[in-house]
C-alpha cells in the first residue's frame, strides 16, 4: 500500500507446529485468516511459521506483538505433550501460566456429560497464563485464550477459524481495503512498463499483477486496491484504457 | 527434534508477495519446499511471509541467513514494478544490483526466438546483486539467483518448484529425518498422558500427535521421526504396545 491511512490496523501471525514444516500438515490457517482479515479491514503485515520451540514460539511472539497492533496464533494449545504454546506465551509475558478455573469448569462440565475422564493430558487445555480472555471453541469445547494482543488459537482448521469468527467482532478494525481485479490477456512482460506508468501516476492505489498461465501462455491479473472508492474506479479507468490501447495498436503477443 | 544430530543442515524460507497477505493467492510454495527439503535430509526451521516492501524482506532474509544454513526464498522477481526482491536482496547484503550479462543474453535470444520484444520491464528480470549465481528456469527462463547461502526464486509455484529442483543438488544436505505415522483411533485426550511418557523414554526421537475428526468423533496420527531406524523402530514398537494396551483395557471412547 503506497502511503498508510490514519485509521490503519495491523496485523501479525506466527504459526505453530513442526508438522507444518516438515512439509506433512499443509497449512489452511494463514490463507484462511489473511482473507477474513482483509474482508474485516485488519492489514495482515507478517506472518511467521515456527516449530514446537519454546525460543522459537517466544522470539516471534514478542518480535510481532509489539509491532502490529494484534498477533494471531495457531497451532499447540492441544493435550499432548508437543503442545507448549500456552507456555510458551506466558514466557513471552512473563506471566505465570496456571490451570484455569473457567476452562476447567468447562472442560469438566462437558467431560462429564459424555463420560470421559477428565485426565491430566486433557487439563493441559485449561492451561494458559494468567490474565489470559478466554476464546470460545465451539467444536472441541477447549477454549483459546487472549493476553492483551495476542490471540492464541487452535491448529485444527475448523476449530482455527471457529473461534477467528469469535473474536473478530471484538477488534478494532480499519477502513476496508476495495479491490477490482482487472483481467489483461497480455502477459507481465508485455505491459509491466506501461503498469509502472500507471502506479507512479495514481499513488494512493495499490497496482498488483498477477501472473498466469494455462500452460500454453501468460496472462495477467491486474489487481488494483485502495481504500477510497474514487482513488480506486479512477485507477481502475486508466488500467482498462492501457489494456484497449495495447490491444487497439495489435502487439498483442 | 530432541537434540540435534551434528549432521544437520538447516534452512529458512521468505515467501514474499502482497497476494499471499491479502488471502488473495492460497500460498502452496511453502508446504512444497517443506516436503521437498524433508526428503532431502535439510531441517526447514522457520518461514517468514512478508509484502512487497524493501524494509521488510531485508529484515526477514539477513535474520534469517545469518541463522540458518540455507535461505529460501520466493516472489517478486518477475517484470512488474511491484517485482522488488532483487534490489531487496542488493540491499540485504549491501551489494549493487545490475542487469546480469548472462541473463540478458539467455532472455534476449528467448524473446528474439518468440519475436517478443525485449522491453524495459522484461531487462528488469536480469536484475540481480553483484556476484550472484543463476539458478535456471526451464519453464519461462528467466532466472532466479543465488547470492552466498540466499537462493532467490520465483514466486508462480510451477516455476518455483523447478528452479528448486534445480538448485537443490548444489546444496549440502544432512542424515534424512525417517519418519513412521502410526494411526490411532483414540482421541489426543486418551493418550496424552502415556504418549508424553513414551516420549520421555525415548528421547532421540521426536514424537507428534495430530488429532482428526471425521465430524463426529476424534482420531490421531503419530508420528514417530528420527535419524536412525534402529531407535525409530522402538519408539514405534513402544507407540503400537500403548495403543494395545488401551485397547485391551476397554476404555476406548
Amino acid at each position: 500500500m503506497a502511503g498508510r491511512e490514519e485509521a490503519t490496523v495491523s496485523a501479525g501471525m506466527v504459526a505453530i507446529g513442526d508438522e507444518v514444516l516438515s512439509g506433512r500438515t499443509k497449512d489452511r490457517n494463514i490463507g484462511h485468516l489473511a482473507s477474513v482479515l482483509t474482508v474485516a479491514g485488519i492489514d495482515l503485515v507478517e506472518v511467521r511459521i515456527v516449530g514446537d520451540r519454546q525460543k522459537a514460539i517466544v522470539e516471534a511472539v514478542n518480535a510481532l506483538r509489539e509491532r502490529y497492533d494484534y498477533v494471531f496464533t495457531s497451532g499447540g494449545i492441544g493435550p499432548t505433550h508437543d503442545d507448549i504454546t500456552a507456555d510458551a506465551i506466558g514466557a513471552a509475558f512473563g506471566r505465570p501460566v496456571h490451570e484455569d478455573e473457567r476452562a476447567l469448569d468447562l472442560l469438566g462440565r462437558y467431560y462429564a456429560t459424555r463420560e470421559l475422564e477428565f485426565t491430566p493430558a486433557r487439563r493441559r487445555m485449561t492451561r494458559m497464563p494468567e490474565g489470559s480472555e478466554l476464546i470460545a471453541n465451539p467444536i472441541s469445547v477447549a477454549p483459546g485464550f487472549r493476553v492483551e494482543n495476542v490471540m492464541v488459537m487452535a491448529g485444527v482448521p475448523s476449530i482455527f477459524a471457529a473461534m477467528v469468527d469469535n473474536v473478530l467482532p471484538t477488534l478494532r478494525t480499519g477502513a476496508v481495503i476495495l479491490s477490482e481485479t482487472v483481467p489483461c490477456h497480455f502477459g507481465e512482460g508485455d505491459i509491466g512498463d506501461a503498469l509502472a506508468a500507471l502506479q507512479k501516476a495514481h499513488p494512493n492505489v495499490a497496482i498488483g499483477s498477477y501472473p498466469k498461465s494455462d500452460g500454453q501462455r501468460y496472462s495477467t491479473d491486474l489487481v488494483a486496491r485502495a481504500r477510497d472508492r474514487a482513488s480506486l474506479d479512477e485507477a481502475v479507468v486508466a488500467i482498462r484504457k492501457m489494456i484497449g490501447v495495447r490491444e487497439g495498436a495489435g502487439s498483442h503477443s
